[in-house]
């Protein structure tokens, strides 16, 4: 009988750019929500945050913010900054691109990960914030 | 008990890079469909437009095709212009990049989006086009 | 009555950049499933390889990896190169961006893609390899 289960991951950020690991908090929320085969939609409510997965070690956690600065750099013009002065046209740009939402297959009650893979989300804004991940878990 | 129903959007495009905001149509079509909590899944069929989140105002509108012509520029040689001469293929490249679907969370009978993030289509080709969005809205 | 199938595919890539057409693969495990109506996620577990969907034809198996050199070069300094030695630092940064996991709408026992739209795996690591895409299948 398939279901569905909402969940949610709070937590604090930095400012831009901060790597936070999920993936042993979404395993934990799949396996109270007694769904072992399925998938998770993790989804970030915002447009200056993304999901995505990568190795998490720290050779990429300079990698990932040197690429963002390389293709979407802080300092060129933005019309999102000349409307709303608020620092995070890059934000918003680098933020479509990578995209606010990761859909993962679930199988024997867990994500199907790599054994080097893991699930981030990225603060891309530039101020720390709280925030907020939601966790849709469907299945059987 | 857990159902699937179909919808679509349909709309005509100008030419690239043209952005538009779905959010209150897939909305629609969720409230529609009587599903309270689950996902829907957004998706182009066609590989030259892109679906991602933005939040939807002026200064945006003009960041995203520009970050698109600095990393993907029109005057510089593909493979695909080489063979089809249709004149697009930066188009096809961006949107490879920017990908064809975006899977939200249902709660409450709609999208569970930030309070400034919508779900935009985002024409990637040459031309105007009649474009067709599929919405496959799952859950209970 | 939703159910949830999980399916795999297996081949052997070359290294980078190898772009494989996995779209009537997945058909093929659709229509096994019995499955109409409903999704398909497709889901590579590792780090450094990629799916999305392009037109999968010659020009744009050159464009994509032209893309990927002028905007994620090899030869700049990567972080992770410099702990790990194993010359794939752009790799997992292309994969970081371009991501690990597509979702696509089914009906009639099929994916509703483009005429010209393929369901393709990259592979970004710098050798050959065996790969695994997890399917996960759910609907009616």
């Amino acid at each position: 009988m398939s279901k569905v289960v909402t969940s949610e991951i709070t937590f604090m950020t930095r400012g831009e750019v901060d790597i936070h690991d999920l993936t042993m908090e979404v395993d934990a929320k799949i396996g109270g929500s007694g769904i072992q085969n399925g998938i998770v939609t993790i989804f970030v409510p915002g447009s200056t945050a993304a999901i995505t997965t990568i190795e998490y070690e720290p050779g990429l956690l300079q990698d990932i913010p040197d690429a963002l600065e390389r293709l979407f750099p802080k300092n060129i013009k933005y019309g999102h900054e000349m409307r709303w002065h608020d620092g995070n046209g890059h934000s918003h740009v680098r933020a479509a691109f990578l995209g606010p939402s990761l859909t993962v297959p679930i199988t024997g009650g867990r994500m199907s990960l790599g054994t080097w893979q893991q699930v981030v989300f990225i603060e891309l804004d530039n101020k720390a914030r709280d925030r907020r991940v939601i966790l849709q878990i469907m299945g059987e």
